[in-house]
């Protein structure tokens, strides 16, 4: 399935730049409010070093923007936005250890356990993990219960061992196995990092009442655009460099790892992920005006640099 | 508050030992039916390895004793039974790891790290946590969706940096320091112990829909018979022999750990102990015949040797 210039006639009237920018900016503020240092101050402070280090807030954006879409507001996903990026933000802080993939650096900046041991690391990313439910349980309004309900099993679902913990365990067992399936790299790619995106697609939708056929258009979208933001991940670890990543690049190279260019090269690589964005935009063709974010960002996956 | 002997006219009638091992088989057979061993496999093994590995199963049956005592059934608190024993899993999972406490045994076992590796300890620890959370918003029938949401609330406070891991963060910064005050070392175990055993005696309550003045009580006597728990606990660890405790003893002393019984010595913790055991009973005196179980629950913390 794949759409054809579609001539959309607001795509020029949007500007996918500017809606980011104004969208980071307020998820920048509901996090920071979201997370006050109290007694015992390092913890908080550990997991504010990481939940506040930048990054694109493209979770918290995606849930936003399909609350909007589905007819709900920003604030009744605003809970759940930040939810997703604590949840994202523990998923790094675990993944960094020296017990994990063992990096020094994350974002341009020392990782979380290089700044304040391993052990407070651990709890940092523990109690992320752990506020991330509180959060939406305790501060979601205007929803009805049930549908809060949903989204608390949802995330559960997309982050524990059928989702991202998962995906993490398969990465973690075929570290230095450069021979691997196909098979077990989706495995590893759907889990550890298209699911956590396709909750945070689904889980505004089901906050603002979709429907569940529209929630099934949406979930599509959102493992096509996971998939694709990771083959474009591996791509770019190999033709970006430091400076644009923030990170260490040819990493997977060095580590043995298999990733889709080593399966497919390059260009084939990005072949399969425009196919993929191709295939993510057909599945909003019935959504309105709103979808317009989706559909930029599903390009923007494409195109970035970083 | 001190209560008195009452001559509970039923006390002769409740068999604490029958009640608890019922329990605890029930709770059994539910732990294994809510995690069954799908691929990939060796993450469900460990997070099996050590919720299975026997244990009290205190935190699940003091909540399903509270939703009996309110009224409500046994199946409409089984899930968050469950969840409460995957959140202690977790804690202890975490907590012997080479980053925190490096323990080797924990219940007469090989610690999960040691078994599984660091990695995948950290990872089967992050998993159960999920798990909780998702198993009591997927998993609980018969009760409304507010109460459901108040409990996933609830327990994410008693977990989180406010509660447990709270508590963990300044165990770990106060390790080989036999400096500490009573105020740190109270801190530590009312966030590291008694919070998440005050969320299982409210929780249940909270299912059934106990009042607001209910709650209130039985939360008082949580945190009553939680204290008294470490209290003892410290006291078991210089006592104790290594066999009936089924991990190493002398611990606390070897590491120069504060515990109560290096501020009151060992008599007067004991006394401290029973006075908290008495106060906690004490706010069960308006319940009925139901309030047994937790009668004798705190009953047996000061009496145990184990």
């Amino acid at each position: 399935m794949v759409l054809t210039n579609s001539r959309d006639p607001y795509a020029s009237s949007f500007n996918l730049s500017d809606y980011l920018q104004e969208r980071r900016r307020q998820v920048e503020v509901a996090l920071d409010q979201a997370l006050p240092v109290i007694y015992p101050e390092t913890i908080y402070e550990a997991m504010r070093y990481s939940l506040m280090a930048g990054g694109k807030r493209l979770r918290p954006i995606l849930c936003l923007a399909t609350c909007e879409l589905a007819g709900g507001t920003i604030e009744m996903a605003m809970p759940t936005a930040c939810a997703l990026e604590m949840v994202h933000t523990m998923s790094l802080i675990h993944d960094d250890l020296p017990a994990m993939d063992n990096d020094d650096y994350r974002r341009g900046r020392l990782t979380n356990h290089k700044v304040y041991g391993d052990g407070v690391a651990i709890l940092a990313g523990d109690a992320l993990l752990t506020y991330a439910f509180e959060y939406i349980a305790c501060h979601t309004r205007g929803v009805p219960a049930e549908r809060i309900l949903a989204v608390v099993s949802d995330l559960g679902k997309a982050v524990g061992a059928a989702g991202l913990v998962g995906g993490q365990y398969v990465d973690l067992a075929s570290e230095g196995d450069p021979d691997i399936s196909l098979d077990t790299l989706d495995f590893i790619h759907t889990h550890k990092t298209a699911a956590l995106l396709g909750v945070s697609v689904t889980s505004g939708a089901i906050l603002a009442g979709a429907s569940d056929t529209d929630i099934e258009h949406l979930s599509r979208y959102a493992q096509r655009i996971g998939l694709a933001f990771q083959i474009v991940d591996d791509v770019l670890d190999i033709t970006a460099t430091a400076e644009e990543l923030g990170k260490s690049v040819g990493k997977d190279l060095r580590a043995k790892k298999a990733t889709y260019p080593s399966f497919w090269g390059i260009e084939e690589s990005r072949q399969q992920a425009q196919r993929l964005v191709n295939e993510a935009k057909a599945e909003l063709q019935n959504f309105g005006e709103l979808r317009q974010p989706l559909e930029a960002i599903a390009n923007y996956i494409t195109t970035r640099t970083y």
